[in-house]
């Protein structure tokens, strides 16, 4: 089979035996996949990681245990848990200190032609949802772990710093929520996505806000972000943070601990809320669409994904 | 009168007219004043502060328009809030965006023989409370004020970091309310008091646990104080900030997202919780009384305790 490969920051195409499928495993013929910040985090070499990337995908079930599986359209939880520890238990396999992760830790990733996961990680896509929707699934449940974490009102104005992939989903979800939100980004073309899901939108630049909101989403990817997050809380205020920077940020905890501000790391999420918000077509992903590379033409989609203001670049196969 | 002065980190002793009381305020004379680490900050030269320090007093009143409260003990929150503002309103003066702090912004402070404060503030000392106890009310409250915030179940266990202080108050008003206290820091001496009150003890130094918590309470004062704060707390747990630390702290803030880490702001609390657990003898302050100095031998009394290793040094007058 076809895989994409990434070595020294290098995305290669190579050929790859069929994956062996162990037991309570499916494989899964990929439809549809997306290149996501981390990949492109991957690439730039901060996990030393090489091996084949890719955690967001849609696809078919070839081969599994469970006959309803076969033949249907699936998405897959990106976190592979040991199932027996306290966290698992708990429901938060996502925690699970035993866990690889699907293209990110230990685990060959959906940049191939067949996938292999757990059928436990499996979720069916529901019929009325597109395979080029669906494929969003794994961002969207990030956006939406933010409503298991934190208790937001409906009606509750939210700030929404960056305008990138994951801060338009987090806006669009929180709008499906119920909450006025206020969305802050770079760019006009993106700014104007959020615009037409009913958000607020300010182009960054001048002055910020300052102590302006009580939920605030930072959602923007850079070191920055943070700094601006803070200040924009107003005190007794809720800071979510959502972006994964590499290295260190430095903070002024004083303001954090003056202002008495709540301060909530969030990941990834689980997929039910996800795909109902699809299904009942709550929010509007395909705005997010980029382009559409072959499979095969993964090196020129990585470079297209790495390029400013470039929204979701997706990997589809024949 | 008599009082201290701060001006350019240096402590003196000044002859000063009588304050003019206001409205709705009390006169009331120091008996007994604490020295804290903010204090210590503003000699430094931090915040570019000049007046009269010092915010931790117990006194008794002397003039005011309550007849209920003259030749009463009292002692007085530090913030001085507008009343009329949504803060204040929700019963938030702390925050309120126009207030003045007592010795620390905008309000002359404690460390004088007649300290002017809003009736509104003053609190009555319980007869049973020794006023060399009662002094403590203030950073006590700061310790309560993390039960008000953060929601921890009896019987948990809590890893406090830092034996200063308000390290050692937090250790013990988590105690109080049931929690199984293991308190981390680098004195032995210091730790003895948290070991007396009934906490576990762990000599910093060496490796501290790993993700071993799902409450922390970081109370160091230091920069190094959170990084590990963060590395000893379990996925989805809580780390409560209580360190204000003068400038910016370099985080990891991956490790927070990735492990959904919520970090909670503490500042001051309110003083009825303080007050009962004083009354109730719940906690044992008495043990951080490191030495008492007459208010005349205030220098003397700064110096002291700026002294590596020296805890609560209190000014007292004749």
């Amino acid at each position: 089979m076809m895989a994409v490969h990434l070595e020294n920051g290098r995305i290669s195409l190579q050929r790859r035996p069929k994956p062996r499928r162990r037991e309570g495993y499916a494989l899964i013929r990929l439809l549809s996949a997306g290149i996501c910040n981390t990949d492109l985090e991957l690439q730039r070499g901060y996990y030393g990681f090489s091996g084949i990337p890719g955690h967001e995908f849609v696809g078919e079930v070839v081969e599994s245990d469970n006959p309803k599986l076969a033949g249907r359209r699936v998405v897959g939880e990106i976190n592979l848990a040991c199932g027996k520890c306290e966290w698992c238990a708990r429901g938060l396999e996502r925690h699970c200190p035993r866990r690889t992760v699907l293209g990110i830790v230990k685990h060959p990733g959906a940049f191939r032609e067949l996938i292999d996961l757990p059928e436990a990680n499996l979720h069916l896509v529901p019929q009325n949802v597109p395979t080029e929707q669906a494929v969003f699934i794994e961002p969207l449940a990030a956006a939406c772990e933010i409503l298991d974490q934190v208790k937001i009102p409906r009606g509750s104005r939210v700030g929404v710093l960056g305008d990138g992939k994951l801060g338009l989903l987090v806006g669009q979800v929180l709008l499906a929520h119920g909450a006025e939100v206020h969305q802050y980004g770079r760019h006009k073309e993106k700014l104007k996505i959020a615009e037409t899901a009913g958000a607020g939108t300010h182009l960054t630049g001048g002055k910020l806000p300052q102590a302006a909101y009580d939920f605030i989403v930072e959602a923007t990817g850079s070191q920055e972000g943070l700094k601006q997050a803070v200040a924009m809380t107003r005190p007794r205020g809720t800071l979510v943070m959502k972006s994964t920077v590499h290295g260190t940020v430095a903070i002024d905890t004083a303001a954090i601990v003056v202002n008495e501000i709540t301060m909530v790391g969030s990941r990834c999420g689980r997929f039910e809320p996800a795909l109902r918000l699809l299904k009942e077509r709550k929010v509007r992903v395909e705005d997010l669409i980029a382009d559409v590379f072959p499979l095969a033409e993964a090196p020129r989609a990585f470079r297209h994904a790495a390029t400013r203001g470039v929204l979701k670049v997706l990997l589809a196969t024949a």
